[in-house]
């Protein structure tokens, strides 16, 4: 396995450059002919994307879906879960969706809006800022592709310690 | 009443400038002592503000709620109304909730929320970045005050036209 030096181990996503990157996925939406009724924000790492890639394709239907890989008591479990409040069946029937997160990381939380969604939607795609070479989802626009971890402008500092 | 330049019509904040401030709001809910259980993201442009404040903040559940000047036929209302999906009301009963929105403006939206919240939580602030004189809603925290408009780093260019 290659050695790598500390630098490489992490791709920095700053706000301007995510602001860009968020304006050239919702293009690549809009350039693939996909008009989408709404969009699903997966929580909390989707917020974002999903607010500059909202407004970038003029969608005014904002969905949410909370996804986590812990429980209540802070274990974490092998899958991730939704957590309530998950959008009612009839909410999002026969709609166009696009779903929108910041990264396929493994995959597993994408896999598990897609089957969600596949139940009820008449089309569900994905748009992510960054996928990895071994996310089990393959999304239908990404922004960037990366194997590195990857720190974003709104993680990438500890939250706030109260002064 | 005052001649006004061009220049000073508008207030742009950067996309850097914006996860600083969003920061900031942070620390300055946090520095209040308060402790929010959930964010409530006021959609769409509260969308941005929420996420990045709820980072901040180390808030996990995030909510949404739909609120709009236009019907679904275009035609403006005189108040903002609620759009579905309205979170039923025992999914936020008890909750100390900070909702998140973008600008207080007429302060119109905030008061639908703050009287929907009313009604149903142990206890709601609002979180806005910026807040204008002529506001309605007071909200707990601000992050700046302002009567000109303001071009948000999402909505400041039109939507993406297909190439």
């Amino acid at each position: 396995m290659e050695k790598r030096d500390q630098v490489s181990e992490y791709e920095t996503l700053t706000w301007s450059t995510f602001g860009w990157a968020a304006r050239q996925l919702a293009q690549a939406v809009a350039d693939d002919g996909f008009r989408p009724d709404l969009v699903l924000t997966v929580a909390r790492g989707g917020l974002l994307p999903a607010g500059a890639v909202g407004y970038a394709l003029d969608v005014k239907d904002i969905r949410l879906i909370n996804v986590e890989f812990y429980t209540g008591i802070q274990q974490r479990r092998d899958r991730p879960v939704l957590l309530p409040p998950v959008p009612p069946a009839d909410e999002l029937a026969g709609a166009k969706v696009l779903v929108v997160d910041d990264v396929a990381d493994t995959g597993a939380t994408l896999d598990l809006v897609r089957d969600f969604c596949a139940e009820q939607v008449a089309e569900a795609r994905c748009a992510v800022l960054y996928e990895k070479p071994h996310s089990t989802v393959k999304c239908e626009y990404v922004w960037s592709r990366t194997d590195r971890w990857i720190r974003f402008p709104w993680s990438g500092q500890p939250p706030v310690v109260v002064r």
